[in-house]
């Protein structure tokens, strides 16, 4: 039994902090993919393998069997933790209550969905491998797609779910009930590595296309246009944490100023969902564009003000808008990362220069498209050579 | 006799275009000045020289004694123009009616000036020289400075208002009531050169200081600091009435977006008041000037968000910020000019670099302050030599 699986990043299209203080925002699928491959072996061994994070665990079953007493096989209670056996595995791998490291939060993840799929049966022996185009600790969600992967992956390996893959397809999705599954086992997985997480960058790995998150509800919309971007890292270092309350702060110092930019926030969220909307509806024309240029500027002017810009994020703006392209930040700002909008026409030799000119600012940059699918499983000839060559290594 | 005056420009700190909806705007005098001299003479003549704008005219007092015919006088009336008095002036000085020519309009207001003071009497002959540090047609209320000057040398030449100077004193104001009688003659010398002015030019000019303007309301207030500022001008030509009209397609555009933004800037503009209001009625500290600076920046942002920034106001902000110092347009926008505040504690080597950098930008720039004096007589030793020299040439 072979499964081979892939999820998305997530980006915030619009609504960042904003939604902090209970306006809209727009996450959108980024096509910055993590794939998975689980293969069933005979070892009697549990094995993962996470070159990114130069992370390689193998477990004989009969330790894992340890763990077992102590779990109770709730298998129906998906939206809490199971407290205990989250304990029994920080102990079996030796993590201490506040390490917060990838590493140990990405095995951890993977023995709970484990355990908790299979831990009432007989344990299986396999192996899985996985491989990301998302750096990690970007506010790209690379953990949610991560996670999404796993609980596709073993829901299917567990039999909970049927691999929807035809013989003759090269990629297929499961049925919204068996997405549901699936992303309600990657937030357990989310739950592990980030402890309060709002449930959004998993619903955007299960289900890709766009989700608006207003007031904690995450609503998925029903059609969205692929989008060509350019997603760029500045690479500077920021605190999500630290960002929140600078804008808080300067709400709280500026009350009359502040509230109306959010609200002015809000309305470039829910202009840009009606844009996005038409264009499925009717012929794409340069003017939805042209509006959708206008509200990234707009936003990234308003997240400027809320304090949440950088220079380096300026200096993506302008050599982007040298080349009549339009940027903004998308999360948490204060550095991070930005996308930029690609028009349809929009020369690849123009895209090639930006993404170098961006390069030599010592950015990341990386070609890729927003509103594209959620998790997929694949047949290895829907994946490209250089990660089936990395899947296939271990 | 003879008598020398000056008025100040004028600068919008806060609130232009909002102003246009309804919003509230803070208009401040501008330490860039004109200078008047007025010098009562035997000749016969009336001359008025204005080298800025290099315009020399003298008229035989038996010519101007052919207008009076069709003067009425009526003196009292000085919120509406006499029609007949302006189109025989225009007659008079061979203007066709949609000639906006600065050199002329400078003349059909001097001369509409002089005759609606002296028309019901004798007129005097005198020569009027002006020079002024403000350029022309830079949104910085040039021309009201000009009325301003005119208005009140040319009544106190009329005896309607007392020259205020002492002999011991340097420089020194008129009472309210006779800087109500300047600003209303300095109004009518706004009508003949811009048509329907606001009236804010003319007030600044004339009260000094900061002015609160709301729906057409114009309010003086009483006690400002006076601020150090540099006022650049990018010299990038633009046109008021094409981007007031941009501004309002883009709030019919986007209402919902934009009606938040003008509500935001007429915030700034009233946390701006209270804010000046308290450095004239606690001890100044650097968090005044701290938020001075937050609202500079802010503003900047919402005014490229309503569409009236400019490559040449984005060189100008960085370039200053770069120094640590805060700038904003200053008016129409789209070019123009920018204001950068300067903090008491700014070194005067900092000021000349940065002045420095922008002039090798291709801007021109000048160190001067807001919130400065009104229209004031002189004593000679109380205006620059330089000035003078200039004066005194004709």
């Amino acid at each position: 039994m072979q499964v081979l699986v892939s999820a998305p990043g997530k980006a915030i299209l619009h609504g960042e902090h904003a939604v902090v203080h209970g306006k809209v925002a727009l996450a959108v699928s980024l096509n910055l993919r993590t794939y998975l491959q689980l293969k069933a072996t005979t070892s009697g061994k549990v094995c993962i393998n996470l070159p990114n994070i130069d992370t390689f665990c193998c477990w004989d079953l009969s330790e894992l069997r340890q763990l077992l007493p102590h779990f109770c096989g709730k298998r129906e209670e998906v939206k809490r933790l199971d407290a205990e056996l989250v304990k029994k595995l920080r102990e079996f791998v030796g993590v201490a209550d506040a390490n917060l490291d990838t590493c140990n939060m990405a095995i951890l993840s993977f023995l709970y969905i484990y355990i908790s799929l299979f831990g009432s049966g007989e344990l299986p022996s396999l192996t899985v491998s996985v491989w990301s185009e998302l750096p990690t600790g970007a506010g790209l969600g690379s953990s949610a797609a991560y996670s999404v992967c796993l609980a596709a992956a073993l829901l299917c390996a567990s039999g909970a779910i049927p691999a929807p893959l035809k013989e003759w397809d090269h990629t297929a999705r499961w049925c919204q009930e068996d997405l549901e599954l699936i992303n309600s086992r990657a937030f357990q997985g989310e739950m592990i590595i980030h402890g309060n997480p709002s449930g959004v960058d998993n619903a955007v790995g299960t289900w890709g296309g766009m989700l608006r998150f207003l007031a904690g509800k995450i609503i998925p919309l029903s059609r969205v246009p692929l989008l060509r971007i350019l997603l760029t890292n500045t690479k500077v270092p920021r605190s999500t944490k630290v960002l929140v309350a600078r804008v808080k702060d300067k709400i709280n110092k500026f009350p009359s100023i502040m509230a109306p930019v959010l609200d002015s926030v809000d309305a470039i969220s829910c202009t840009c969902e009606k844009v996005l909307s038409e264009m499925t509806s009717e012929p794409i024309t340069g003017e939805h564009y042209n509006i959708l240029e206008e509200l990234i500027d707009i936003n990234q002017h308003h997240l400027n003000v809320i304090g949440v810009g950088h220079p380096a994020l300026d200096t993506l703006c302008r050599v982007t808008l040298a080349k009549g392209l339009h940027s903004k930040l998308t999360g948490a700002g204060g550095g991070g990362c930005g996308i930029t909008l690609l028009r349809p026409e929009t020369d690849s030799s123009v895209v090639q220069t930006t993404v170098q000119d961006l390069r030599d600012c010592g950015f990341d940059c990386w070609e890729t498209s927003i509103g594209g699918p959620g998790v997929q499983q694949h047949s290895p000839l829907s994946v490209k050579e250089e990660v089936l060559e990395i899947l296939n290594r271990y």
